[in-house]
């Protein structure tokens, strides 16, 4: 791995931005850019319709993260794996079932987890077996990203295998769960903290250069809730992380609430903040006054393309393209998203 | 109707606060009071299983707009009606089926709507009807709400109607054709403003004190998308409205777009904002500085209950008893709330 700091021409883009620079194009890379818009994972994947024991194939998993950087040349490979994985590494069943989202079996007691949480690296050794492979095939000029689900997004899916019937959706659930239970669930994120940071740690280890904190459920949490829920454990699992000797950049991503992102990027002691697609661009800017950000293109302009497309690329050039700054969509890209869109994107900010 | 200046004590509160006056407790009156969570509402549904004609019936509609007025005493009553009747006035079939949503018919040629939206106001004429006897029941220190959907949201129900292919969900599907076909969605926006223009005008004449105009789905959209979707039919409408004669203060409800609840107050010619759950208390607070704000307790403490729900009220208060505020929910009242906890509420702030 070669270093923020180092001039020789080959350090990768994405960490140069992650060390404050501004860079004469962003460096580019897509959430889920390793997914089923592409025919090669789809291929892949009818290998092994196991939606679980192909995140936990070192072989299959390194192949799916590679495969965009063959065809794209992004400038960052996002190791191919799933946040439900720590719930496994907890002690709570999790499968897929086609067709629908994730089931999760009854939540382990507390106990159970916390004696767990510390070996929660070593269960996922997988991941890392897959982060080495992709390290070892990547040029040294595109960068490497681990990442796990943010503690509350996880536990709105551990807290959803019990509780069914209370409004609508597993957020809802979990977040009147929250009021109606606070001390359980703040000990299931306590928990989540220190498997996560275990977990990061491993990735670190294994050649993740960057680790993203994917929070897709900050979305429609009152202040209260998100300071409770979101920021403090964030800051737990950054310190935490730290703690065990983790010296990577870190970037969070609190999907959903973009009212509260100069907060979060002024009291989280992480080194970026990615927005998601409702961000406005002024909100951008001022997050970017704090650190540098990463965002957030709306994946149904690359679902749609055209002139929209080109149109709204150049907006968040002019808009962000002064300071550091990752470009990357506001949320996964859709399957049904055109190959040619994303190469039209790439051209557009000149990175192909 | 007494006037917001009048000064004999029968002024509603709410029409105070509208006004720009700080009154020494919020008026308060809840998104959905009226609603299955009420045992008598069930009741009376029970007697006409059609959604549509139940609103469509002024005996019943009246009846259910009252009965929540009975119960608390809330500060306004809210004329009981469906954000889809606009596009029934437009020509679009329109019909709920049993435990799902609504579904809508292929949506009509826009020369057709745009022949139809004059009349919207008269179309609707039943609610007109439950307005005036709603009027005749409620003491005058209550205000009387007339409401309908805002063009995009309404939109995105009317699109779905033929395209239920693209992405996810309705918005989704909406917001692709927005990029996609933007001449039509646009051309339908302008029909929609000038049909729920002449709509707000035909309930402000049946007694009407106050106007709400609900954008439900204005989440998730990126700032581009919100002025052109939101913002510019938002102001359009307004002036629209004003142009025939509409005198009452509007309400206008950008929900889950709390990044941009400023911005929308600043530029958007109406006399108060509403805010939902995720609005942090700074943000309404900046809002407040510019005008009246209605809003924001989650719903989901509502449902929980206890010393988290006072808290909370006693947290909203502290922030935005100080300025004009009427006390609302972030989002509708869901089926299973308890109504020992709606008194807690009305109690806790004074209410009751």
């Amino acid at each position: 791995m070669t270093s923020p700091t180092d001039q020789t021409g080959e350090t990768p883009l994405l960490l140069k931005v992650l060390a404050g620079e501004t860079t004469a194009r962003p460096p580019v890379w897509f959430m889920r850019q390793a997914g089923r818009y592409l025919p090669e994972y789809r291929a892949l994947r009818a290998e092994a319709p196991d939606f679980i024991a192909f995140c936990l194939n070192p072989g299959m998993a390194a192949e799916a993260t590679l495969q965009p950087m063959r065809r794209f040349g992004f400038d960052a490979a996002i190791v191919f794996a799933d946040i439900l994985l720590i719930p496994r590494a907890l002690g709570q069943d999790v499968w897929f079932e086609t067709g629908e989202g994730p089931r999760l079996g009854a939540l382990p007691v507390i106990g159970r987890m916390e004696e767990l949480a510390a070996g929660a690296g070593e269960h996922l050794h997988q991941v890392g077996e897959t982060l080495s492979r992709v390290r070892a095939e990547l040029e040294p000029e595109r960068a490497l990203i681990g990442f796990a689900g943010a503690p509350w997004t996880v536990a709105t899916y551990m807290l959803d295998g019990e509780h069914r019937t209370i409004g609508k959706g597993e957020r809802a659930q979990a977040r009147a769960y929250a009021y109606r239970e606070p001390e359980k669930v703040d000990a299931l994120l306590d928990v989540l903290v220190e498997a996560t940071a275990r977990y990061l740690k491993m990735q670190a280890d294994a050649g993740a250069q960057v680790l993203k904190i994917f929070e897709s459920w900050a979305e429609g949490l009152p202040d209260d809730l998100f300071e409770r829920l979101v920021l403090k454990p964030h800051q737990a699992l950054v310190a935490r992380t730290r703690e065990l000797g983790v010296t990577v950049p870190l970037i969070g991503f609190p999907r959903g609430s973009a009212a509260l992102a100069e907060r979060y990027a002024a009291e989280c002691d992480l080194q970026a903040v990615a927005l998601d697609t409702a961000c406005p661009l002024e909100v951008g800017k001022r997050v970017q006054a704090i650190k540098p950000i990463q965002g957030a293109l709306d994946p149904l302009l690359l679902l749609t393309g055209g002139e929209a497309l080109d149109r709204r690329v150049d907006q968040l050039m002019e808009a962000w393209g002064q300071g550091p700054w990752i470009f990357n969509l506001g949320h996964g890209i859709t399957p049904e998203v055109p190959i040619a869109h994303v190469e039209q994107v790439l051209k557009r900010i000149g990175a192909q």
